[in-house]
């Protein structure tokens, strides 16, 4: 297969899934769901197949688990399906409607983007979540899933696709490649693809940004900071910093950095706890020297009485070696207050997901305005930064561009829009002489 | 200078620019425009300045029309300016407000892009309408303009930046660029400059966009169609193509090529009443073996008659050299019907403005819905794609991208969004492990 070909005819059909009703969309998606049902059995075995190889080839326990396809992530593929198709039509919604001048009538409506490549890590329900997300809003997918799924993501494309074209859907509207080397093909189609939207590694999706003139929507990396002010709850402080570092430690929106207020009361109720706690979940500690030396003094004063933080694990590096570790690590450094903290995360962050803790709402505010990241949030979890979570039903990824798109993407990240004008024959001439006048008036 | 040093400045006061409030931006727009009228005598001396080295350097009488800033100008740019200070706020919207769960809120507000380099041709006005347009939006701009106006930018960029300082403004919030090789410089800011917004030429655009990380927004070529329907109203088609090609032949959504239904009634009606339009406009005609046929024979039944087309400049061309000419030039072919030149246009053009001409409504829906492009009319001119036309107060560009912003791009292009949760110590952990549960409601 030659991907060029195949996405030329995708393109040639691209407008008339986009003129897809909103109830044909619907019902393809009520097909799809049906038809994975239907075909359980075999999907599994599929799976099966895609365990062994991995089995085989010694592939980690956590990659492992995310490759398998069980009932229970068909029981929420689908229900992800049907939420989605209760969700309003993105498509087709006039957003400005106004008049220009008498039988001059402009509007702007909500069309899908066209051609979408995603290329995904290896997760079978991302397939069925990434299809269906492109179904729901009219656009054709070019799909591109992990080696370790190949034959599960087969015959899951295989049944999305039937369902859709039975849906009455046209042939050629969506599109499975298999071969990593098809990815490089796929970078050469700009002016046919509209939209690249790369999920994995800093350093695959830096490769697609810095290889195609296709616009790419997603991140490369995703350094998360959470900054604990000195009028913080530490009851609230702790659970957060461990559950944004240890809920799902390889996740874009863990956090990799902490900043503390350099508070001579706040250090000394947090710090205690926080050492235990990071101690108690084995993270590692990288702090600046300043940091090091209160857990040096820290863990000196337990050391007689108790055992807690004894175990920590840490030390003193440079500001300049904090990076994004995507690991049970996590970086830390004083600073003198919520300005010192916005400054140093606006400079040093990737604008993915910032948290503040405190009771104060004044400095929340503050910092809300201020740091320039897709999400700001005031006491709670990093991890909180999902499609799923934010109530979009599903998300074809994060992005951290403000071009577009920004934070999780669902749905309304896959629309654009164009403007028609239906006239009567009016000619600019007559308006810029000044025969015609423009009388604007929103309908 | 060394552009990214002052870059670098911009960045870290960008945000405090994002948070001026919306009477703060519109109090700086005011003082912008008293300081422009009343420092009028200045500008005009400081323009005669770059009208004489135009002069002495043979520049174009186009070109010159466009670098003359006088009275004229100054009360257009000033009418501006007051017309974006009485539109809607575009910053601080709540454009989604949902709880998550009890105490867990999710909001989405509009803030500004934050650092935009804006590249244009040599225009004075476009210098004032960009740097109001950013304003107005709490965007920093870095300005570069076209070398034949430098006197007149500089007094133009000196009066606007202190107004904004006087307003309030933190210092560094609007940088311009003289250099030509400094945009070179600036190309390499990614991380930096959040978007670039390049006008010019098609090469020149092209070029900024192979050679940046940045996001650009904007266009490269304009190939806009007119389709003549069979049942089209000959009394709009003609004034609508003369229109479109000539009140203003160097502009991107000056139409490039005709596509007319192969009807040999419609052709009948058409063709003399086209070719002498043609003629008469000086509007030369490069049309398939087939359109030149049939204006052989139109010229040569006229000329026993009539003058009539006899005039008419034209030749044979194949399909494939068919172009943006920019010039009084326009390729023609006929086409089967509607959906022939849906294809063509989808497959040649370059997305940006095209149009039909029918009083079939039908038949123009189709094409509305059909066509791939930023811009779809029926019955009018497609000179009509811009943002003054549109009612935006003002353009910084038009995007033929279907990512961001597609079309004349207003103050709405200039807008991103940021999600704010704000939590009572809320982890991720209690909802994965089943402790919480989501309760999704807009508030």
């Amino acid at each position: 297969m030659v991907v060029r070909d195949e996405v030329r005819k995708m393109k040639s059909v691209a407008p008339l899934v986009a003129a897809m009703s909103n109830e044909a969309r619907c019902k393809a998606l009520e097909k799809v769901a049906e038809k994975l049902i239907e075909k359980q059995d075999a999907i599994f075995a599929e799976n099966k197949k895609d365990l062994e190889a991995a089995a085989e080839n010694g592939v980690a326990d956590a990659v492992v688990k995310r490759l398998k396809f069980n009932e229970d992530k068909l029981r929420d593929v689908v229900a992800g399906i049907k939420q989605l198709i209760t969700l309003e039509d993105p498509i087709g919604k006039v957003t400005l409607d106004r008049e220009m001048d008498e039988g001059l009538r402009l509007t702007r409506i909500t069309c899908p983007i066209g051609v979408i490549g995603v290329i995904f890590e290896a997760r079978p329900d991302a397939l069925v979540q990434i299809s269906s997300l492109c179904i729901r809003s009219g656009n054709c997918p070019v799909l591109k899933g992990g080696k370790e799924t190949t034959f599960t993501n087969r015959i899951l494309f295989g049944i999305i696709y039937d369902a859709v074209l039975e849906a009455g859907f046209p042939e050629g509207c969506m599109l499975q490649v298999e071969q990593h080397n098809e990815i490089d093909e796929l970078l050469t189609c700009d002016g046919l693809v509209d939209l690249l939207i790369p999920r994995g590694s800093n350093a695959f999706v830096r490769y697609i940004m810095d290889n195609t003139h296709i616009p790419v929507m997603g991140h490369a990396d995703g350094v998360c900071h959470i900054y604990v002010d000195k009028d913080a709850d530490i009851e609230k402080a702790i659970p957060i910093i461990i559950d944004a570092k240890t809920q799902y430690t390889a996740a874009c929106n863990a956090v990799e950095t902490l900043l503390i207020q350099r508070d001579e009361e706040l250090i000394g109720r947090l710090m205690p706890r926080l050492t235990a706690a990071l101690a108690e979940n084995g993270i590692k500690l990288r702090g600046t020297k300043e940091v090091t030396d209160v857990v040096d003094r820290v863990v000196g004063e337990n050391s007689g009485e108790s055992t807690e933080g004894k175990n920590l694990e840490y030390e003193s590096i440079s500001e300049d070696e904090f990076k994004e570790y995507l690991a049970l690590i996590v970086s830390a450094k004083f600073v003198d207050n919520v300005d010192e903290a916005i400054e140093h995360i606006n400079l040093h962050g990737s604008h993915h997901t910032d948290a503040i803790i405190t009771e104060n709402d004044e400095t929340a505010a503050r910092f809300m305005q201020l740091v320039d990241s897709a999400g700001v949030y005031q006491n709670c979890s990093t991890r909180f930064a999902d499609g799923f979570r934010y109530g979009f039903g599903a998300e074809v990824g994060i992005s951290t561009s403000k071009i577009h798109a920004r934070g999780p993407v669902g749905l309304e990240g896959l629309v654009t829009y164009k403007y028609k004008i239906v006239g009567h024959g009016q000619i600019v001439g007559d308006y810029a002489s000044g025969k015609s006048e423009f009388h604007f008036k929103d309908l």
